[in-house]
């Protein structure tokens, strides 16, 4: 049983696949490569870092030819070193190298995810603070992403806009008060549904402090508006910090006491962790 | 006529879409905003960059309800600066509710590829040296990619391994000898087709001078040996320089008088370009 | 602004239709009715009960003909006496014949199930008890049979296996004890994830009454069972009563004060709501 | 060879699953079940009745991990008793806790159309007439209805409004005539298409009863007329009585001697056969 | 209303016109022809025949662009002269540009289909005989051809596996007997599906004299034994001749008295209708 | 590695399979070939030819039943003489006769598309001449017609609108003139697509002569002017003669010493090669 069942990622590896050899294919390597060629390559990193997207990369092979042998004794959450091999394939030559490109293209971007966001999560491992990520994510690849900022340590927000209850400013301006706006999203949401409740001030915090919300998420203050504010709710909700986060200030936020802090840059700016194939092993 | 037709990118942002929509919807909004509810936002960056993927921003909206109304004399490729509005949006609040990460998502990650390219193109402006894009893109993106590109002042290379050879070392291993290789591809190829060639070393170019490539990619070569090899090739082929370009040494890379120089980190690794969704305009 | 937005439900109508449609179409009214004959017609209930599926039922006649024209005063949730026409439709003949029977399929179907969930939940009216529907819904209607019962005054447990723990006994038979695993889901959930616990018994309850949980689910306990169980919680947590509920039994089960009930039967075994289409008006 | 080749169910299953997995798939195992554990379980049924669905029901255990294992010698069409067994699985555990809904919803749903034909062919077994579904059919599962209604003993009318050519009333009146109408019909249908008329009264009867027709449809006579339009016909059409078929009224109906009786409900209202599975067989 | 409804054929013209495009375009307009530029072009054909696919090619320039504007008096089944034009097209030139081809090859192929039918149906015309297409179409453009044989003038056979039954050789082996196989098939299948029994011999035919099947195919028969098949089958059944048809020997063939004639070559081996898009009216 | 990656092809063998099984599947065998016999066949040229498609045909089978064993010697490619067995099929019977047609509309149209190609090739055999396809493909289908053009012996011109540049003289007009339209492609182009320019005259020629162009065209164009424009021409581009193309004619084109001739005829009006299935082998 992988991160995924083969299913589910298979349509997104098919068309990043499709994109690669558009209508038709690996033009140089049918020129050059023996249609029986057999070639040997491993995975390696360029960089350290956290390996996700595991699952994706072989899939990519595994498409072009089911027969590619695939070896490793490394999973997605793995460190891998810079220079180490994280797997090791042997079959038709023709098929590793088309699937070559699309399979490493997988592996650097979420690998890029997990490695940015176990930093983020070594920075703040004084404090039992979770470091999520948020709805900011590449299209397309959200349930990856998702599962890379897993891999990295992380802790994941809700997954979309269906499956939990964010109320922000301008839904309160529209119900006409915070109490109003938390009592209809109560009485309305199915009770398998958690309710967060965005708030931008500490005069905004007074007023919730007695709604019946699950998790208070605390935009865009600074830490002595977060000390405060965690010590007014005083375990009553669930504390989330957001907004502004970097690597340079993340601990400092943590230190405010908060339960969770969100960071959109997880899987909107990570840049990728360098992998590439060396043939012939 | 816009950057696509609407129907290569619909299918993308109808499921980028229902990754953030899931099976519910917009639960928060379906509770707390009424039905016919109307709001009017305008989309503004939050940092000076390059516009790229406004076609599917938009398309967001209209896909949740065509009656939204979208102004804007912005387009892909135009600069913007922080704080400026972009577009004015008006139209159902839920629909415009359910669209905006999905909008922005798509915007802030393509404007960022622009944003990071115009740089790469600025510094390069002193010489006549192109900026081309990879395959090393975001899988399921690379047409959207390729385009904040252009977008950016960046030219496209190949899009796959269906629309021009590329010859690499291993291709010549297993062709025997670079002359072997280029003759074959020069017999198989079809007559649209360009023929790259990588060469590593200048022992390697000097084997290549008089064979029938269109393209010669320099890979990885320092400044100096690029120089070298520009002197030796004397333009006979078009030149590419590829490996290792970073912000700090693309300048001095063109100074070698190559004609184009690839950079995959405009693709894998821009950070996003900060865009954000003001209600009531 | 419909239940769903056009683009989420038009695969459905779209692939119901091409099963009515085969490959040659309506071959009885291609050789019967011109080619641009035009068509009244009113949609009538032939039964009493609540309306659901008008969105479904309306984009399959305008994915026929765009210029279909849909009259109504009606949506999901109102209630429709016998005979009483709830849309009027005008158009092309042929294109309205074609659309009908997938229509009213959709119409039927889902308002079968709001119909019969407006039972249940008049029946619980004396008591402030939810009616909930469970995952036993038909296969690939999940997200319209949800927004059925929404309709007919029900609320939605859960929508699948990723928006909501909920540990049941094999669980608690791998994790050792209910306070493992209990324990265990609380560290790795996510912050916005609700967790529900499945007890069978009242020595189960005593286990569970410390644990950090959000809602308990009592299931196939008799009613003095459910009130020992509800008295014992004591607002601790959300109590819902699951298993063998029927329109007999459900107001005596409310009755022990529990907060919800979920019946399966409201997804799986509701009879249609009889529409039929009349021509001519 | 099973009663669909898996190609064409596989896409129906495959979204199937996504319902219930959504992004995160079930997250309350991939807390609580370690990768690799292994579960055996069996399927029975909680009530006695006619197998279908089968082929569905495996092929979400087999998309979730095809490395389950899966033992029956029970096809669609056979009987179960309460409480048998009617196949036991097994393999990794959270594959198949993934799986369970799925594959029970299917199951439940086309194995109660099947039970639900097989009490209607039963009590029509004394005479020799048809029973047959009708186009009355729960959106997207038509095929595998069809089929059920097939294992529960029950015929099938055609599948959809182009393998065969069906006169109403709104036809003839378009067309003029019934004669008109038929004669046009004769005409234009291709020599594989069969054509059958429906007739609401005896009047029409004789005006049909030397059109070149193959089946008319009697709908909704009294079983009187239905005598009387039987013996008119003598044999010169196939006769099929349709319209307010119940359980309680079609042995009566049968009696009349029509070759057919055609059943609405047969897919559009019948409940589950209930089925379970049990953990640790 | 046209031949299909668009959204029936559009998912074909859209993997058209992707086949087309490609990843990156009409690179050649995109560099050349301003964005907001305005083309008139008309379709002509440049050799007489029948039209088809006229729904297919304009929904290729529509969905390019929605705003084309198309005028046309010419509908499928229309006889085109050589050079005459048979629609109007304006609007945005990139995209009347990049829709060109696929527009044409719809149009090009399909109107072969109607030209070859219309002169097969024009040599039998002297006898009562329709002439039908087979199964041997080009893969994924059945429904479209079977279309474009009717606006020939042809008829259509069944349409797949699924819509009638035909006993060949092969099943009569398996079944031990003609009488055998017929027996079978009469009891299992669908009260609203023909039956049809090839034939190749006169003996064959004479041990199905008075078997119950609705067609008797004759296969690869001469016109001597076609006609004596014909005064023994003497109105029995629908008899269809099939096997080395050709415009040569069709007339002759019809000269026989068969009812239908089924010719594999009208949808296989119909060379294209030659049409060509002339810029600027 | 067979001439496409399964995952490429599959989707178009999976449709054409289902246009042919629509809903019920083959009825005709499932009332009469028991669900467990087994059936031996081969497949036979019923005409000397080339084959091509063997790959979707064989995927016709295994989608049907993976365990249809197939044997064969020959390949895409290759020559079939009449009559001669091209691969031998067992497995399940019903599989088998569900598969059949469409294998064979696969293998007969793409072969007839590879034996007409080798056809020409033969006729240019005295000259230096590629033969080339062209983008009037059938639609859907021009990705494995390219491919079946390379297995009779001929070359690909350019996928799509993409992938190559070609100017014609309506984008000349708007640019104002040959160099204006070359001056301002070569600046905007990739440099990894080549540039083909179309003359119609030797006027346009002499023009033409020092832009800086891959590839001339030259569109309908006597002998005697091919001839003179290959003499000017004098190896600064790749020349290509296109228009009006005949088998009857080719081989005097060729003979003007032009590099490349293109035929439109080749996918858009190729007669099938005719296959056959032989029973019981």
């Amino acid at each position: 049983m992988k991160s995924f069942p083969t299913f589910m990622i298979e349509p997104l590896v098919r068309d990043a696949l499709k994109e690669d050899l558009g209508r038709a294919g690996d033009i140089t390597s049918q020129l050059l490569v023996p249609k029986e060629a057999v070639l040997k390559a491993s995975i390696r990193a360029r960089q350290e870092g956290v390996l996700a997207g595991f699952d994706a990369a072989c899939l990519a092979f595994k498409l072009m030819d089911p027969d590619i042998l695939i070896e490793s004794h490394k999973k997605d959450g793995d460190k891998v070193a810079r220079g180490e091999p994280m797997a090791f394939f042997s079959g038709n030559a023709r098929a590793m190298l088309a699937a070559e490109r699309t399979a490493l293209n997988f592996l650097s971007h979420l690998s890029g995810i997990a490695t940015l966001t176990s930093r983020y999560v070594q920075a703040v491992k004084p404090f039992n603070t979770r470091l999520c990520c948020t709805r900011k994510t590449t299209p397309l690849l959200r349930a990856m992403e998702k599962k890379a900022v897993l891999a990295g340590g992380g802790h994941n927000h809700r997954f979309g806009l269906d499956d939990a209850v964010l109320i922000k400013d301008n839904h309160v301006a529209i119900a006409g008060s915070l109490r109003d706006a938390v009592t209809r999203v109560r009485e309305g949401a199915g009770h398998m549904v958690k309710i967060a409740l965005e708030v931008d001030t500490i005069g905004q915090l007074y007023e919730a402090l007695d709604l019946p919300v699950d998790v208070v998420m605390l935009d865009n203050m600074t830490v002595d508006l977060l000390c405060e504010a965690v010590a007014l709710i005083a375990g009553r909700f669930v504390t989330e910090a957001s907004g502004g986060v970097t690597l340079d200030n993340v601990k400092e936020i943590a230190s405010s006491g908060v339960n969770c802090i969100s960071v959109g840059a997880l899987t909107h700016s990570a840049p990728i962790l360098d992998f590439g194939l060396d043939h012939g092993i």
